[in-house]
């Protein structure tokens, strides 16, 4: 890519409106420093992973153009796909009224995302139907 | 609504294994209590707003059938709909791996979910063919 991560830059969050009707990213990260990141296949937009960037994995998924993010378990920079070879590439990235959210449309390398296998983490869904006292039932989509 | 919320349960969080493929629900929250919930269009999966939820009104969300998050602003339960007149009527509530996040597929009352009045609050997007050295620029979706 043609663009460096260090060249990235995020506009200061200057005024609620600034941060919902600007048009240079200001992204919010948490009080860990991160940000959420839904990945969604980009051509049926459903569900594959949540996972989450900091300023530096976002800047690196911006420039590399494929999703980085940074893993809270093990600590570290994440680039999905370096080892297992389930690569994303990044087609568009959404960010929300207050940009403290992104949505990630992506072309899932690899045959899935998961690390089970499952070709999405989102593999069960709430058994609405069987919804009664007690335990709440989930099924396989 | 014939299940109250309180007779819905959890499962507990036994083992990894319980939690991946377990046919229970068993919500990871998080150290405050929450656990993020994007909802999306129910028909195109077209991302409308990401929220948190706790183990309260999750529960209200299943009993309810429509969507009640927690607001971390104003540390309080947030039917959402419940002022503006957009609710969000649940039909597919989509768990990952380690029940960590929540996807919930919604029809959209009221025109929109965002309070800018855009139909969504994914409203921008990064506008990739222009990235370059310095801020990183948006575009209107």
């Amino acid at each position: 890519m043609s663009v460096p991560p260090e060249a990235l830059q995020y506009a200061t969050r200057e005024s609620k409106n600034s941060v919902e009707q600007g048009m240079a990213l200001a992204p919010k990260f948490d009080a860990d420093g991160l940000i959420p990141a839904l990945a969604v296949d980009h051509v049926t937009n459903e569900p594959l992973m949540l996972a989450y960037m900091n300023a530096e994995t976002l800047r690196m998924t911006l420039a590399l153009g494929q999703a980085v993010y940074y893993s809270r378990s093990r600590k570290e920079i994440w680039h999905k796909g370096a080892t297992s070879g389930e690569f994303q590439i990044v087609k568009e990235i959404r960010v929300d009224c207050d940009q403290d959210a992104l949505v990630l449309k992506v072309e899932q390398l690899g045959g899935g995302c998961c690390h089970t296998k499952a070709p999405t983490c989102f593999y069960r869904k709430v058994d609405l139907e069987h919804l009664a006292e007690g335990l709440v039932p989930l099924e396989r989509v």
